[in-house]
């Protein structure tokens, strides 16, 4: 309950700040023998980046992570993983000329009000979506797991700035999403993306998006009713991303439109296996996983830093004043939020499958 | 991590079948020394009952609570507060004719496969709707405590079968939200909405909507980043509601088509107190309440029991069979639905608020 | 952190009163299919009673177990399991008088303190032994559970006033236990002890004593380290009797006076298995579980009732005074306690067992 | 539930390995605004240190703590607390030809059960004593926070080999304790334990002994019965130290001794303070304490690596064989254990202050 902590079974701690010595990660629950290394972290770190320059913070953050403990001989001990990414040398000296001056959209007024200002306001500090990398370094040993188990999380960007791709099949967006640099399977809808972040870019102003995030291969039965539901805990880990505004499961808030008759998934057999004729549900009844592909979309809000001029206050003086934010900013963190995205639907599931007992505490791992 | 308890400092523990003996609640970490008597949480029991005939089951549930512990003398005494309510003796024979035939929509099919046909599937057992009482007891307790720091939380009818209620203002809302059958505070709106219900009824079919909660007078820095915070803590809850497949806050999926500019909530001063000049957050930055109201909607799905025929197959003969769910049947949950969300959204806010410290540990409580 | 749950894989929810409506507990995490009735429950109760009128309160408790919901057709669902004892009428009117003013041994004194004097103080509530109904019926259920593999918990009278049994081999041990009405299966120390208690009853006063715990056939890997420690895990579960005022493991405190040559367990092979030759460690080597016979000690110290004048204070006029505690009391509670510490350490292994993945989720129950 | 993390309110989660790069601690739940720099926290893991050449291994560990983040400006910013002390170059080459060999006494062979033979087994990996520097870490953070509570945690050796200390009263044993070098307030019994030590360290063999701790000016009020007792929670912490096998708490296992007239704690007023006349209990009655001194015992074993031959077992081969623990050993480590004693029992009463919300969440840190 202190905030910093999630999942039972396989349980992440997040700690570090944005411009502090480093951004880090206990992850605590890992089977014994699993097979990893940092290249295996990295590679998923490395699809946190921003993705071209063009749309993107110039700051190049090459994040290198470091494991601390828990990994011996290439192999999980059974021990808290530790993790870090040390941080570079930031100039943090815009962020001393505001620090009483809370920037819209961002959580330096309430951060001040809840730790009495004595958070690290550099760069967010906590609340930085820097913090978010730790996640992904999380997410990588999820995914490990879930690998044993066959389970594939896969999430694109499904719209951005209200440019939405077309209906896709899974093995065509499997096959383009990586060819985005915004991670839209789409190609067309990716080009015109890409534009329109070139010209909101000039505006100094910021995009919003959505991105839609698939689990394929879940056995039927993960997910703990009533409270724990696989809905409630994949929401709650992806509400840790900062800008998400909101998550919805399978048709989401579409059902308010639906008869019942239209949205219920009705049963049929399909090579000896129950499946469902629709997946209405997103892969979930009654909180547990059906065996359906999982499927869910989460609201990312435009940055908050923006170039524009923007009304503000001066905390101290209590005085009304405008503020610009300096620097250069992400004009659309869709793309980057993608693997953070899978990361915290991946720590969701790889922590409900060690509760189902699905996960061997001792794993003969020999998948590459 | 059993799945049956959520919160932390003020802890909810579910138990209980629809079929059962009992639906019942313990809440353990309530403070001492408030005023709690069985008529208090009946009356939100109240609210829960199907609203009108016309649309809801004919089985008139009189769902009288009775405390079994925790309370003494008529204040709360510190240790955990048992509530049931004893179940009538329901029928439950044709639950058994189908009991290995899934229930389209239901938790039918994944809690045979979770539990191994053990569970109780008269009347859904522990996925029935009715697993909600409990949640509205243990939510009127945390009504209490809110109450003691002046917080409010209201929720509605937002829209049932595409009626979506006009703007309003929150004076306006609070009036009429009582008046109208379907909790709809737009009257004209919940005539429509009684409408369609008695058609979509005659029908055999079912109708979704959206229910929309505000948290009124909630104080500045609530919530526990980076995990715990106050969407993500509130959308885990409001997922333990049968029907809910998405949720939202603030501007909620909006942003995607947001520019930052235009999403970014402004500061200024009001009346010496620092306000933002919007609320698209909906009172939450970096999981933090700001002061603002909290503001979250609900996508309700319709209600999975249909009058119509449907597809489903049989579990121990692995055949291809039709269906058609018998009984009387709710046409639309989103009313009855509305407390059940208050009550998730209270108890969230009461745990929050022990966490934040100001809760006192032993209340001299004086409200009435 | 409400306090009146434990564990995390099977955890336990304690709730009710000693002059209250009944006497609770919720029990989640339980596997489903596990044959579970009230019968099985109360011959763990009955265990429980005051073993014979000559040194136990004449209050003859007829404790009936009533199970409430998570059994169905004879088999646990997988469902939280709530068990209630309803209590009879008790006449509190002796409590009523001295309610100001705090029996010496008791925790009269630091519950009101710490509940602002809202407790409910009849009988001790919440702090009265009777609330250890509940930990056994919990720790039946838990039994159950272990003896799908195979794991027996014994516990025996090691001492009661001074006097202490003989060493005895197990199968005595096991063959005499409850030929004994104090549990101690040296039956020739049993006598003694009968006597003394005879004799102290007249006095007006009260006898503590030390239980002994063993634990056979517990696989060796369970327990968690660094924190979760089996001997951690244990210690706590058994201080919440309220009687104990120590536990130790294996030599427990001898091992202060012994060099580590002999209080090393050195390594052998029999039948092919791994054993020690000793097993000073207790069965418990870095808080994890070696095969050995788990083993434990427990400190119980002599009942805080008894006839005797004794000081206290009014806590409302604040003035030294005189009490006598009325009505009969136990004068030694080692007897009856001796099921309660079995439930407790049962329930730690049951929660350590399904931690470690060795408890199926679904169990096809056949043992009698 | 993945067994590193403690604490409810104020949690630790503790991380690496005695050969590994690092050990560390994330300490979450710190109040904003508590004054720590590394000095602080070096001061107390100083201690820590091997006393005198003459008794401890050579091994000289000159452990730098290094705060890795949540500490800001000097002040702690309510963000967790990475602390981490950089491991030496160790040399591993003697645990590399006993690895299928466990070391009678050490966690050798129940950890390669645990963790199928992938847990890191250089210099006992996690089962190190070496692991105790993070608890003493988390523990200097935890002794701050008490100090604004003007809570002291004393702990001294109050026996080893057999040789006990005097009884003495605080303020005696306040001023002498850091003048013996083996932590022995009783100076006369502390020149015995020396020279008995020496004789041990010659004979190749080592020593056990008892710790006792107090915890004073403690309010009335903290602990969560009936399970988050204060016994309960400061035991279970406690034996996350390798060498602990027994805790009890007041007259502890002498309690069995006691009729209930002596063992009860009868009230009195006192400067217009209720107290008790004795202190039996060590300051806890149904597991909250009292306002008296909290007192507990804890029995540690002698070390388990002693330079005589012992038998052991090759767990590859299954085959008897005898084994020499290589290198230099702690005599006995009951003086080192002092610190982590403390350490262990101020996370506790650091977590339940803050769990009865005695502690401001942003603290005005004045004290030096």
């Amino acid at each position: 309950m202190t905030g910093n902590s999630i999942g039972d079974s396989f349980k992440v701690t997040s700690f570090g700040e944005s411009h502090g010595k480093c951004i880090g990660v206990v992850v605590d629950g890992c089977p014994a023998g699993l097979k990893l290394s940092e290249e295996m972290i990295q590679r998923e770190l490395d699809r946190r980046k921003p993705v071209q320059e063009i749309f993107s913070t110039s700051r190049s953050e090459e994040d290198r992570v470091e494991i601390l403990s828990g990994v011996f001989n290439g192999y999980t001990t059974g021990a808290p993983i530790c993790m870090v990414i040390w941080n570079k040398e930031f100039d943090s000296t815009s962020y001393e000329r505001i620090k009483f001056v809370p920037r819209p959209g961002h959580a330096d007024y309430t951060a001040y009000i809840k730790y009495g200002g004595f958070n690290d306001y550099r760069g967010g500090g906590r609340f930085s979506g820097r913090i978010t990398a730790g996640f992904v370094m999380a997410g990588a040993v999820a995914k490990r797991i879930l690998k044993l188990l066959n389970i594939e999380v896969l999430a694109y960007t499904l719209e951005i700035g209200g440019i939405r791709m077309k209906q896709m099949d899974l093995n065509e967006i499997r096959e383009h999403v990586e060819k985005s640099p915004v991670r839209c399977p789409d190609l067309e809808a990716s080009e015109k993306i890409l534009e329109m972040i070139e010209n909101v870019k000039i505006e100094g102003d910021s995009l919003g998006g959505v991105i839609e995030c698939l689990a394929l291969n879940v056995p039927a039965g993960l997910g703990m009713p009533v409270f724990d539901t696989l809905e409630g805990d994949i929401s709650k880990a992806l509400y840790a991303i900062p800008a998400v505004k909101g998550v919805e499961f399978g048709r989401g808030f579409n059902v308010a439109k639906l008869r019942g008759s239209e949205n219920n998934d009705q049963y049929t057999i399909e090579d000896g296996k129950v499946v469902t004729i629709t997946n209405n549900s997103g892969g979930i009844l009654g909180g547990i996983s059906s065996g359906m592909p999982i499927l869910c979309r989460v609201a990312i809000k435009p940055p908050s830093s923006i170039s524009k001029e923007q009304y503000s206050i001066d905390l101290v003086k209590m005085e009304k004043r405008t503020l610009v934010v300096e620097g250069k900013h992400d004009v659309c963190i869709v793309p980057r939020a993608v693997p953070v995205v899978e990361s915290m639907v991946a720590i969701v599931l790889a922590d409900h499958a060690m509760k189902a007992g699905i996960v061997p505490k001792v794993v003969k791992d020999v998948i590459e």
